[in-house]
């Protein structure tokens, strides 16, 4: 059998630490370098920071300096968990697809990078097709729950007149960084003023999720808006990390509107809240097909979306090795599974 | 832009119609060969079997002689629609890929031909290579439904203890040849019986998506087993074709056990019956992940399997021109995806 599928990571916060844990959990990966800025992990082996037993495959220090450790050979695939935007995982791309190595990145901006950045889009293609490397954007959401799975069932329509997917999940499991980027704890006129200043993030993922349709559907959207709204709780609201008082801002309600025609043809809603459950909210992922058929599945509740970015990042390494040079999306790659056997079982090339 | 898809539909029941149908609803499809054996559409024009108007795509005279019609340059690509199984097929299969043409087929064991027939798979996929064609099986149910879309949400999963899936759906809506091949109206002793001996078929399919997974999921199932049993009413249930009395048999309860390493990993679950909601029951498509995350879905009512087979089977046009040579299935292939434009614009070779 092949040697093992050597992976650099790069990022090692939540997601970074989860695609880790997962990795050493499976047959047939070793992680051969990790870069993080953290100054509280750096210089540590992995398996400290990650509280495991060492093993041939945990081993690696922990390094700050991208320029010591991608180098040519230094492994087969890197994944970057660091940050949301094209424009900043592009310099961490280019220096690892220069490096021969492909790239996978939870990027959310990449799931679809066309939608924000088109030249850096071809730029990227164009370095990958150079070094014969494969680099892709995944995740739950965008990557999977409102786009892929939705453009997945519209393969048993004859006619779609309109999509509706709302993703209703419970904020609380996620860190400050999270609370402060959808607002939890502000007054509603704060709120509205950080959307307006743009220091209010929201969901990044709506532009990528309608560029995905406009391809995978072969339709153009002649305007595409998006709302943020405060979720104002009228109940106190409490987790580990915040208390939120009646009145005060739980959540962000995030909607994208995707005109066809003129007509509202695909609706996306995406409230992220604390405790949902406080003010009888059920979570869920619901998806509405009007056309030949109508549709209508949920998942209750949704699927959780760390858990589900971390596997797509693993699980789709295979198809990433397996693929043509380029940049690629979940739409050109075969399904995404699990791996439950020797991930080298499934690598073809 | 290149020439209209140019489509051979062999067989004219109801899935060849419906395909037929939505074949000449698209832009970018013409229909220039039809086989059917039916006595009663032999000799006619396609567009008086369809009642529709004449139009340049549905003028074809329809044929009962595939060596007059089966020939290189007749066209890009033929559907089958005529039976369910490898060995029924298999000879207009070989017909079809010596002239050169792709094909796409309906046939249920063709989603996963290998669980069936591997010698016959194995020369199927070496006869597409030699001529350069694809060839595909897609279909509801084996070929979406109750694998693909499994398979889809296991990328999602960092590991999977157990799989269930079910899927309920009314079978008033079919033909008499459906009623006959599940048992509907017989008493449960006859029901029995026809098992034993075979002429009641129940679904064709099982095998074919538990072979899919074992591939998707790098699995060994170490025992299959699959139960029929009569859904013996108890009410009155009537349709268009049958009357089903109290203590007679209404449907068939089909279930497939897939064992890896002794213990069940995978359970499906597919009664098919006439009138369900006289009993209260609801139809639908359900599946059950256990494992991380568990993951609880439903598509209520089901999705209709006479539209999703035809849609997949047009929806799948593209990628199978666009694939490289050989005998595919739903697992090599990109995502499907709804036609909604013109179908020339997704064919990139």
């Amino acid at each position: 059998m092949r040697s093992k599928v050597r992976v650099i990571l790069w990022g090692l916060g939540a997601m970074g630490s989860g695609i880790a844990r997962m990795l050493l959990s499976k047959k047939g990966f070793t992680i051969t370098r990790v870069l993080e800025i953290d100054p509280t992990k750096v210089g540590k082996r992995l398996y400290e920071v990650l509280e495991m037993e060492p093993t041939a495959d945990n081993q690696t220090v922990i390094s700050n300096k991208p320029e010591k450790i991608i180098k040519k050979n230094a492994a087969e695939i890197a994944i970057i968990s660091t940050s949301s935007l094209v424009k900043q995982v592009f310099p961490l791309i280019k220096m690892i697809v220069n490096a021969g190595i492909h790239v996978i990145t939870t990027a959310e901006e990449m799931a679809y990078p066309k939608a924000a950045n088109p030249d850096l889009t071809a730029e990227m293609d164009s370095l990958a097709k150079t070094n014969n490397v494969t680099i892709l954007g995944t995740g739950i959401n965008p990557g999977f729950i409102m786009d892929y799975l939705v453009i997945a069932l519209t393969g048993v329509c004859e006619e779609i007149t309109s999509l509706k997917i709302s993703r209703i999940n419970n904020l609380a499991p996620f860190g400050k960084k999270v609370m402060k980027e959808q607002g939890i704890g502000l007054k509603p006129e704060e709120f509205y003023k950080k959307v307006k200043d743009r220091t209010i993030e929201g969901h990044v993922g709506f532009l990528q999720s309608f560029g995905m349709f406009e391809e995978a559907l072969q339709i153009k959207l002649n305007n595409i808006e998006q709302k943020k709204e405060p979720i104002v709780t009228n109940v106190p609201r409490t987790t580990k990390l915040v208390s939120v008082k009646p009145g005060e801002v739980a959540g962000c309600k995030q909607q994208g509107f995707g005109y066809k025609n003129d007509h509202l043809f695909i609706k996306m809603e995406h409230p992220q809240q604390i405790n949902p459950e406080a003010e009888n909210i059920e979570t869920g992922d619901y998806i509405l097909f009007e056309g030949v058929p109508n549709i209508t599945l949920q998942i209750k509740p949704e699927i959780p979306g760390g858990i589900g970015t971390i596997a797509l990042c693993v699980n789709m390494i295979p198809h990433v090795l397996n693929a043509s040079p380029g940049l690629k999306t979940m739409l050109d790659l075969p399904v995404p599974r699990a791996i439950l056997g020797d991930v080298r079982e499934l690598i073809i090339k």
